[in-house]
């Protein structure tokens, strides 16, 4: 986040209000910035939870107005918010497409578009993105490297996983093919998507029990899925274990200038064999 | 446990009948010790039993009576031993204020208020708490090892489940909303905290089926999440696995002579932190 | 296994008749050996195979008296196997109290006992314990290292794995009972037992949807629980991983009488690091 | 993949055209054999779909005949597909004994069968496996890798896997009679296969819900087996984690130029089976 954030203040400085703006908005050094940010997130959520309540009926038909005039306001706030970001920043186009911008942008947007299309202002949810601010405000850095370290090792096991998924993607299908054939309309399997559906909903350990094998020979399918599932969820858990701990290892691969030796921890300052400086 | 007793036990040597009471209850070293101990535990087990026997109806109309005396009889019981805790220890405010003081007292407080408020003595199930002290009986301190270790794996993930249940909670949120739209009043997603609540059934493979979507467009999004949720239960269980391995292979007491740091690897010579020889 | 069955075979030697009988029996080296193993092996399946056929109604009508002809001829074979086995061991009584032997005894009680108990017989399931010896006949040894491995593990694991069960337990009852306060009878949390086992069920994401909270602030206290559930399925995953991993690191602590270098596999002949003969 | 097919490609030349042919089937390097490739695979992807929604039975009524159509188009098209591999390479026996060949061949045959019997035709739902090629496309060796990874350790933890298995089937096995016992008909414990049913839904946490205790003994039973299955996900896995882990700690390419044994650490300066210097 900072980095993207300096990425797009390179180029000529802003005008002295726009900094102090930007010092505002886009830092949490300064007091007022800590101050905003804090007030930021409050109405985040509190925009959040006014889309949800209204969501329910009871609550809508006896304080619809309120939240209507609720999520105005926050939409007009964040609105205001927004064209200030664009214009205390040094490259606007850079931020209006960063991440964070775009989602700036859409947790806005649905508020106008259900001028048009009633229903819409559902979409406000996505507002809850906007909480991923929050980081910001105590030690961002930390929890952003942690973060980072989760989605490097995502992203190192990202091929094992697509094999693993499409190897399950083959499973539901088959199997649920061979239960629409085996079970048919009258237990609920009606279609093979159907079908698939319900295989899903077993291989995870879900089980809704919407759908549920009736026959004897169905029955016995289904227990095979269920064993199938409950053995390879151990797939996915590794793979993801494994690379969490390689990514652990390998920054544990300096070798000491003087001894050579690998394998010292990151807060490491000092090799652990010889005692040299690293 | 002992450290915390220990702590709350320094200062001015105690009246040599106070001691032995709290030789007998705090230690459970000696033969009375030992024997207070266990019949404590029992007592405890049996006044949980006899507050869940209670609230089961049938149960409750034949014995309700005798349930009620031995509930009374373990409140008192238990206060009169809290109050010699509260004696026998050199620094009463600081086992009051201890964990375990803590627990001791709102484990007889709920019969009290249930003389204001009926219903309240169901809270006495907290007593189940006071079973922790079964560990003292037989050897304490590996377990608490044991359970020191766990908790230490724990707090060093902290971060980074709290990063992992920060996007689940994104995840719940999101896909609730979009559900809502989806499925909408008749499938039961009548509002978007309920649609959330069902997200959360489905990504945690809980799988109640009070809730179960009917449209073909909604059992596509549900199979996605339940995949989503098979797939990242490796997260956790990645993290953890790691930190558990990374304490293991920390020898967690060597402290630095020089610079007191601990955290060293077993095969550490020197110092990390500072180069000082260990 | 086999060592089990060299410790009641020491004292003197049988007489060759019984030698050969417990050449068949006990080994699985000889053809004989191996065709009475499978053949044993065919009949515990089938044996066992009747007494669930049997449990079904319809089947029960039709083929009740083939089923119990069947049974009793199974129970008949297997006393005299029992009998033969005891005669043909050097120490009988040695044999008698041995697992395996234990087992061979209650797989046919059940029989005798149903001639005075009517459905007693139902306990015949428990011969399938007897296909333990299936491992006899293909290479038992290797399969029982597998498991000692497993086993060895779970160990080495228990008293983590006995705070963590702790832990649930008290998750489930507090929660359970906090369940019963807030949803109460007409949501069928009638008692603090069954809302314990509603918790359960939800913590362990089993979810039946049997029992299903009703209310908003139940809703959200199921969330929760479930959330957990989901979460510390790492914890007894962590520890098994790391106890696995440690049990195979520590079969590769053997140092090298040359450089001293640990680290070498299981099949290591020779030091990886300086070539010396381990 | 490329090696199979490199197998069954030994032997005397092909003539040019059918050199040119194979070129485009089987390889994907030239610009045609990549056009085929896609082609294929939409192809696959597009026939898979026909007979899902063919099974839909609105969809059915309405486009049975055009999908009718679509499927005998691509069943005429597969089956010359397959013919030409079969004519274009050296060794056809060989290609059509392999995976992909035999897959090939039982994703066309269902249609010429479904002439005889009704409802085969859902079997072509197999043609699923045939999107296997799809790795052809994109960086196949990388993935492919991946799997291999995969498998290998899978391989590795089959013994230990097979033991699990078998633990648990002795346990749903007994589980289940017992609960047939305690429960009996009137809760839907109607035999024991039935009630090993139930017990593979209970300890997989699948938890369907169609079938569940109604006695207290009996929801006591059940809370332990879920416990029982919620704490035991971890032993495969750890199984699996620990594989996956040992695999990455092996260099399996590098091989002793002595020996010719494999399966060296990363840091073996000296092959472990000769000590040959590698």
């Amino acid at each position: 986040m900072p980095r993207r954030i300096k990425r797009f203040d390179q180029g000529e400085p802003l005008s002295p209000w726009r900094e102090n703006i930007h010092e505002i908005i886009f830092e949490a050094d300064t007091l007022q910035g800590k101050a905003f940010d804090v007030f930021l997130i409050v109405a985040i959520i509190l925009s959040v939870i006014a889309v949800m309540l209204e969501s329910v009926a009871t609550i809508r038909y006896e304080y619809g107005f309120w939240l209507d005039l609720a999520e105005w306001s926050f939409t007009i706030m964040f609105t205001i918010e927004y064209i200030f970001r664009l214009i205390c920043v040094r490259k606007p186009w850079l931020y209006a497409r960063s991440f964070l911008g775009i989602v700036d942008l859409i947790s806005i947007l649905p508020s106008y578009i259900s001028l048009m299309y009633t229903g819409a202002e559902t979409l406000l949810v996505i507002r809850v993105l906007r909480v991923l601010r929050i980081f910001r405000i105590f030690k961002l850095a930390e929890y952003l490297g942690e973060a980072e370290a989760l989605i490097k090792a995502m992203r190192s096991s990202r091929k094992k996983i697509m094999v693993f998924l499409y190897t399950i993607f083959l499973f539901v299908v088959i199997f649920g093919s061979i239960m629409y054939l085996v079970e048919g309309e009258e237990s609920g399997f009606t279609s093979i998507p159907r079908s698939v559906y319900w295989a899903i909903i077993t291989l995870t350990t879900v089980g809704y029990g919407d759908i549920v094998p009736q026959t004897n020979i169905g029955q016995m399918i289904a227990a095979a899925v269920m064993i199938m599932g409950y053995a390879i969820i151990a797939v996915p858990t590794g793979i993801y274990s494994t690379e969490l701990l390689k990514a652990y290892r390998e920054t544990t691969n300096t070798a000491c200038i003087n001894c050579g030796e690998e394998g010292h921890d990151n807060d490491a300052e000092f090799c652990k064999f010889c005692g040299e400086k690293l």
